[in-house]
């Protein structure tokens, strides 16, 4: 019974979160509801309820999942020591990885609206702990002298938005590669704080 | 009775519109109904439809208006003859136009997905005009030997993410002033696509 449930679980937690993340990313949060995700799943509507207590868990643990996942990307991401490098290692890391996820980045953004106050609390926190990361480079290419930055808040937040852009237009089947758009990007912020 | 109908519609036009902008930025298109917009302006839902023929023809309106406001504005502000100086001019002034209204700017960006093809299809052509306007400047300004910009279509695209990025985290009674950021993104525009 235990291990009936836990196969239960691993086959369909993540086909729920699939579901969920493909309709709220197609229809936006508040228009889907509970019996359409189990509906795009392939199951009852009361079996959702044994993933998820409520539509508001569902959200908070998609966002909570992907910001988990970027943590842990980014932690395992190649982190060189001077701040020149660490800079484009961190450009490079941050467009590869929202490339590659581009319904769970639009959710990232868009239904934080949508966050009860606890579990925004706790987005914004995880955001906080990934933009610190890119702060702390700019702060020490300051005390290298490789970078001028007058505000290194407002350049981290210049920087992850104009990266993150990314996303709007890039298609793989365009005349860029990913690999290009990370060259021109990385020219453009190697640029922008420059000493 | 030509006038009544006249005074009627400039009227409740208006709100009908300020009540669907607040509603969809707050809910998503997709959630909200022609009955709520209606309780929203305070007048029956079947009223509604003497403005409008429908959701998605209110949806375009909004998205039509904010482009045509966009691009009068835009046509009003000064533009400065040398490329350096115009290009100050359009970051100053895109971050002004976009912080006056968030609201719409949310809408313009999150609810493209919502729009049938054709409507669609008219605002990215506007769309495409306001960037085409900002890419000129870039490749004007690589003539004229002052910008060093090795892709001005991706620029463009960069540097208008990162100015409507201000849009994300500013608030007036923050410890910035408005004036303030527009200095700051200018000293990262400028350094990157510096010659």
């Amino acid at each position: 019974m235990a291990r009936t449930q836990g196969s239960h679980s691993d086959i369909t937690g993540p086909r729920v979160r699939d579901a969920a993340l493909r309709l709220f990313a197609r229809h936006g949060y508040a228009a889907v509801s509970m019996r359409q995700i189990a509906g795009e799943v392939g199951v009852q509507a009361g079996a959702l309820y044994n993933y998820t207590p409520d539509k508001q868990t569902l959200l908070f643990d998609l966002m909570k999942e992907h910001m988990d996942q970027l943590l842990s990307a980014r932690a395992a991401a190649p982190a060189p020591g001077g701040a020149l490098a660490a800079l484009e290692a961190f450009t490079r890391f941050h467009i590869r990885f929202h490339a590659a996820r581009p319904e769970a980045v639009f959710i990232a953004y868009m239904e934080l609206r949508n966050l009860n106050d606890d579990n925004f609390a706790v987005i914004e926190g995880l955001r906080h702990t990934y933009e610190t990361q890119l702060e702390d480079i700019l702060r020490q290419g300051v005390a290298e002298g490789v970078f001028d930055v007058a505000d290194p808040k407002i350049t981290t937040l210049a920087v992850i938005a104009m990266l993150t852009g990314v996303n709007t237009w890039f298609r793989e089947a365009g005349r860029l590669s990913l690999e290009d758009v990370e060259t021109l990007y990385w020219d453009m912020v190697r640029k922008a704080v420059a000493a």
